[in-house]
């Protein structure tokens, strides 16, 4: 099943950096067209390009040729055909937080900022669902809908935009408990590469009419269409929430109680590993207290009694591992600030090397597989010349290494993609997955192939072809 | 939105009954060829080609040319490069329980009946998950895993094949909790249409490793490729599990009672509407003394006493609607018999008309739309001149009427047709779909263009031409 090696990071690197030097897709007659159309929401400028051309992740900026702001759908379609007309490729953009280089424009083109489309368009709070353009945010969606006793559960971390969410097919703390943007996603509504634009799906909770289509766009990372419109499934705000944090001997002991768990069917809401590391990095960056052992961060959803009776099952299973005694949050604003501190792990991580910018990698086992995963991992990270920390959503047997590299050191790039490389092995030959949540973007195409065949990935191209036969939709990522 | 009148199903009656007349597609090098492949098991009897022709419909029987039984995935590889060489259609086929002639050779040619490829291949209990061949029926597979404390919960009444149940996206009555095969299907292996054979997905329990080739191939009702092989999500059985039904004074009451507990969250595992003709009926056919009264029948699953306290919640939301007291099945022997009673609708349902055969109807609406559309329903069944049980998984806003027709009376196809029509209608107009479980086949081609207009089905046709370019997989079905 394994590919020929794959391209170094070193060599993805300089292919990016290569780009700075080539020529502008932005013709006069593109200019032209799109001032006609946007007026000032046509930027140029290097700085708003640069902007638009960095994620999260440690490649160099790869900016666009042009950024563009639309309002609506109308607009997008416009800025569709404009740049098909001239063979021009197309960037979706929400608010960068991708990990895996999805928004470079590793090919150029005009990155389409989706950020001004931003209006809760529908909620129907009878249905749990809720309709809203692409470039609202996780929080923003939240906010509007609280007070109606909704919420949406997927939560990446990042307040990435949910139009960038179910490109990526994200998911995060709560997927464990409530799944991630591939169950979550009811519809969409999607301009295609030649301008049309179609509806994937309606607010039935269920249909059997036919292809699944709003499934094929969730997580295509915009390399099949636009998405300008999204239905969403939206829950109940439980009426018991409790939090925890539990501290263990051991990683091993903490992923072995969290295996457990899942296996008795305790529905968790959320499950979360930190290794000593990353809790030291946590402890001095989101200014908490916590004992620097490996350790398990809980959220238990339900009724009043039935949180307590799931809280009272995890803490029989975690002393049975040697874990200490709960430390609780029952007080929401406690809560907030705990998870606030898990999911500025990234930031807080990154103080742990001066000047550093992150690889993560991003494996997905069976969960019977997950203490081994772990253990192999660390018994590797352990001979690593930067510092590892170790972290992920366990109870879906997804978790996070955030390799701390020197951007401008080949050395440490070099060292950094190996070691992922050989994650990523170990994890497919354990019948997991290269990216449980972070997509493919440019940095894992070669274990796509590793993953899933080349046969497979044909099938991929050639939908990709049928959909997007000049390969214009956000050009280089995925296949 | 609305296409132009979907022809008649005295028009699509007329078109099958037409088929008889056809030559057949099996040439004598096609014979020898599949003939020197599987010996005895290419038959070309009329009886089984008459009873593979047939579903559980009120379509007249449209048998394919031949009929084959491979036992191996690698041999239905090679029956579909023989049928592909050919030009020969290809027609998959599990149990033949559909309701919507999705295994009528309406265009002739070759069935594979998959169910001597009912092995199941490895299980998984510690991650949840297992590995069966398309023929495994869904009760073989929990008899299979009962022991480990495991169960597949989606459940659609008959014994189906999974093969067959994730083509069809299958749910039923467990789905209200568990999802649909959409989302317990966690990969597939699948033979396209030129013999390539493809895996689309592994055992994490999520990714976001490149496009969602599993979501494409569940629900493509055999239109796509044919599953050799899938991978499902199992459930530990609950600690604690408790049946009950209650008798509402009307229709409307029990379904106003369903949409508040849904709206509160309450986790019910199953929900099912029965109108009192339904009752009726099921006391006759399964020797229950029911009352002849609009009931529901619930299904609770957790903890023990989480399975009391969502029953009491249950319980006093019926209240205050007008339900009647909860009679308890708390045995398993108990539950088994009302489940398989409830199973049993659609034989017992066929004993109120003397020689009737079934249209069924399956629409599915937003909860908050459900009381409005049964009732407006209610109001059009009224008025025709068959019997019309209606029935339905209520906790999805999916309902089913069973329209018993004369199969021989044009007049009678015609009526319950004009009544789909109306439902369907109705309930796109709601913002729901005309299928929640049954699929597209041969029945909803019209109504899928209805639903999604016209630019959607075509993005769908280009998706089919592009994966079966000559049409073999299952021709006329879907679009």
């Amino acid at each position: 099943m394994h590919a020929a090696t794959p391209a170094s990071t070193t060599a993805h690197w300089s292919e990016l950096r290569g780009r700075a030097n080539r020529t502008s897709s932005l013709t006069a007659p593109l200019t032209d067209e799109l001032r006609a159309l946007l007026g000032e929401r046509l930027v140029t400028s290097r700085q708003v390009r640069e902007h638009h051309g960095t994620d999260i992740s440690s490649y160099p900026a790869t900016p666009p040729d042009a950024v563009v702001f639309p309002e609506t759908a109308a607009e997008v379609v416009a800025i569709v055909r404009a740049c098909a007309h001239h063979g021009v490729p197309m960037i979706p953009y929400g608010v960068g937080t991708s990990v895996e280089g999805h928004v470079l424009a590793s090919e150029g083109g005009v990155c389409l900022d989706l950020s001004r489309m931003n209006r809760v368009l529908e909620i129907n709070a009878d249905d749990l669902d809720v309709r809203v353009e692409p470039g609202v945010t996780r929080k923003q969606l939240n906010a509007h809908v609280r007070d109606q006793g909704l919420f949406f559960p997927i939560d990446p971390g990042a307040d990435a935009t949910l139009g960038g969410m179910a490109s990526t097919r994200a998911s995060g703390t709560n997927a464990v408990r409530y799944g991630t943007m591939r169950e979550n996603v009811l519809g969409a509504t999607v301009v295609l590469a030649d301008g049309r634009m179609i509806r994937t799906g309606g607010r039935a909770r269920k249909s059997a009419a036919g292809y699944d289509l709003t499934r094929l766009f969730v997580g295509a990372e915009g390399t099949l269409g636009i998405l300008v419109e999204l239905t969403l499934r939206l829950h109940p705000v439980p009426e018991g929430i409790s939090a925890a944090v539990c501290a263990f001997p051991t990683v091993a002991a903490a992923v072995e109680s969290v295996i457990e768990a899942i296996q008795c069917g305790i529905p968790v809401a959320r499950v979360e590993l930190l290794d000593a590391l990353t809790v030291g990095a946590v402890n001095r960056y989101s200014k908490l207290t916590l004992a620097e052992a490996p350790t398990l961060w809980y959220e238990f959803h339900g009724t009043v009694s039935g949180v307590e009776e799931q809280a009272k099952a995890m803490q029989a299973i975690a002393r049975s591992h040697g874990g200490r005694d709960f430390a609780w949050s029952t007080l929401p604003e406690e809560r907030t600030k705990l998870w606030q501190a898990r999911h500025d792990a990234y930031f807080a991580c990154l103080q742990l090397r001066k000047g550093s910018r992150m690889i993560a990698t991003d494996v997905c086992v069976p969960i019977s597989k997950l203490a081994r995963c772990i253990e192999e991992t660390r018994a590797d990270i352990a001979r690593a010349s930067m510092p590892i920390p170790l972290f992920g959503h366990v109870g879906d047997g997804n978790f996070h290494l955030m390799i701390l590299v020197d951007p401008g050191s080949d050395a440490d790039l070099d060292e950094a993609w190996a070691l992922n490389a050989r994650l990523v092995r170990r994890a497919l030959a354990m019948g997991g997955t290269c990216t449980g949540e972070h997509g493919i973007g440019l940095g894992k195409r070669e274990f796509l192939v590793e993953e899933f065949g080349a046969e497979t990935v044909e099938v991929m191209r050639s939908l990709k072809a049928t959909l997007d036969p000049r390969n214009l939709m956000n050009p280089g990522k995925v296949l």
